[in-house]
């Protein structure tokens, strides 16, 4: 890859399931079956949200293929008079596209979006690994995250 | 208040704001004027997602008064081949209600949604401090939240 390349972050559309989104998801946790038919269902269920859900990808124009995504969701609340929060989820880049910015792009993209939607802030949640790439984000360790599994 | 309280969890309604919803929330963060009409347009937004964005309260019968509150939405993903995630946000109970264990009702009833609605897990953010509360409902740390403010 040269210098030549843009490496555009667009949203993600219906085709990018030929060229890779869900093995390069594969990089991050389980993804391994889903159908065109459920690619698309659920594509249309989030765009059923419009801008309150969006996904992005930068696609690489030499090999055609999805070399990053993240999404951004945007939370209403009653708190903070009735205040929007955006929720940063499934960032991911390609382990053959490191060390380029991508990251960086696909956070500064989900963040733009973010504050030009109205929220008041974002969050995301990352290992301890990953933690000094979002400081370099501009974003700052707050509270621990804490799950229960249903499986 | 004695035993004979039954604090049954129920869905937020438009009459809630009345019986001191907002004020409640004020324990938690900044949330000071919220009108009737900013106050019904947002709960009407909320209520467009229907089973995907719930909020729910416990009312106190003596006093009329909402007296804890919590909410969980419900995220569409791609990952864990188009698996779906339970977010719990804004968990509080009025500062004179506390030891009734409002708070796991609150919990239990936002993690049986979220099971209910097909989430392979739930998850949320909280302080140091609530740890210990949160393992008690089945919870368990995992990663850290990182923030962005933009104001």
């Amino acid at each position: 890859m040269d210098a030549e390349h843009k490496f555009r972050v667009r949203r993600l559309k219906m085709l990018d399931k030929s060229k890779g989104f869900i093995e390069l998801l594969q990089q991050l946790s389980v993804c391994d079956s889903v159908s065109d038919k459920e690619f698309e269902e659920r594509l249309q269920e989030i765009s059923s949200y419009g801008d309150d859900h969006l996904i992005c990808v930068i696609e690489d124009d030499h090999s055609g293929k999805i070399i990053a995504t993240g999404s951004v969701f945007i939370e209403k609340k009653f708190l903070r008079n009735c205040g929007k929060v955006g929720h940063i989820e499934d960032v991911v880049v390609d382990s053959a596209a490191r060390g380029m910015q991508l990251g960086k792009k696909i956070i500064d993209f989900l963040t733009d979006h973010a504050h030009s939607m109205g929220c008041y802030k974002v969050i995301l949640d990352c290992s301890l690994e990953n933690k000094a790439f979002y400081e370099k984000c501009g974003f700052k360790q707050k509270e621990v995250q804490m799950v229960k599994y249903f499986i």
